[in-house]
């Protein structure tokens, strides 16, 4: 029994906790607080599951699911990044990459060296596996806005437009289906607002 | 497009944002509040994912992490029922048998049914994927508590005995390498308190 290594995947387990503290800009939908990134990488992982149809092009939900379970584990080091942030996009990134490093970096190898491969897949989105995986991480809070009556557009007064572009171009690259769908609710939502 | 499939599957994937709200005895390891069930599933997918080969036979890890991702869902209309509780296992089995049908029931066909029987699998805890996934399900709260410097049992007041035979059956079942780690945390942390 390789102690040495279970004891590695272990402090990952424990420090990767911390996930369930970073707390995002989104409500839960019956509004009661703020979802956490844990909670958020649970449910983006049940709409790969649920959802992979939608695909733009054939996609192996398994991966996509592993990727989303991790995708966000950065934020222990450096927090979310929220979409109407406006922050400076090439200096979180690379804040990112280096807390990437330092978590996966606690995993004995190459199990390490394989998630880090993936949570960079899932940055890079040039896959179909991992566009459809972004695609999901932008449909989600998108609807949780939709349903809660404006959410975070409301919040910070984002209009219309600012809703196309800044969830339209990865929705649609990677499930276009759902895209169309969400073209509906905004507008609805907007000529109500 | 299947326009009415996707409307139920969202209809689910709104229904079970409600398990954010379930509330387990167990806290972070920070100790700053208790774990919710959603963020509960999050972990341990991420434990099936790191730790499959401890598994005490050859597993599908992808299956175990989808049944691990949906175990406790049925939660959302019973509620969680801690370890500890002293609770008629019989009637709350048959509660959880009937929320199970009603949620997965959300679905369409057959992907509805295809998801109760992964979850039914996972209450019988016979095939080698149920009871790595079983036994995961009992080794994080155990993990928690002995980080926690006692957590749920000096709540409690569960002796070393009682830890044995809550935990130990359902750990050693299916990952009898990690009970292995877990006699000797349990009887150091019992030696200490």
């Amino acid at each position: 029994m390789p102690l040495t290594a279970l004891a590695q995947q272990l402090r990952f387990l424990k420090e990767i906790d911390g996930l369930k503290s970073v707390v995002r800009q989104s409500p839960l939908l019956d509004g009661s607080r703020k979802e956490n990134s844990a909670e958020h990488s649970w449910h983006l992982a049940m709409y790969a599951l649920l959802l992979h149809e939608y695909a733009v092009g054939p996609v192996d939900a398994n991966r996509v699911i592993r990727m989303l379970l991790l995708h966000d584990i950065v934020e222990i080091d450096v927090g979310d990044t929220p979409i109407h942030g406006g922050h400076a996009q090439e200096e979180q990134a690379e804040r990112e990459r280096v807390a990437a490093r330092r978590l996966f970096g606690l995993l004995p190898q190459p199990q390490g060296a394989e998630l880090l491969a993936l949570w960079q897949e899932f940055e890079d989105a040039e896959t179909e596996d991992a566009r459809f995986a972004k695609a999901l991480d932008r449909f989600q809070p998108l609807l949780v806005n939709v349903v809660a009556g404006g959410g975070t557009w409301t919040e910070n007064g984002v209009s219309l437009e600012q809703v196309m572009s800044r969830y339209g171009p990865a929705i649609e690259r990677g499930a276009p289906a759902l895209w169309a769908e969400c073209r509906q609710w905004v507008a609805d939502h907007f000529a109500r607002s």
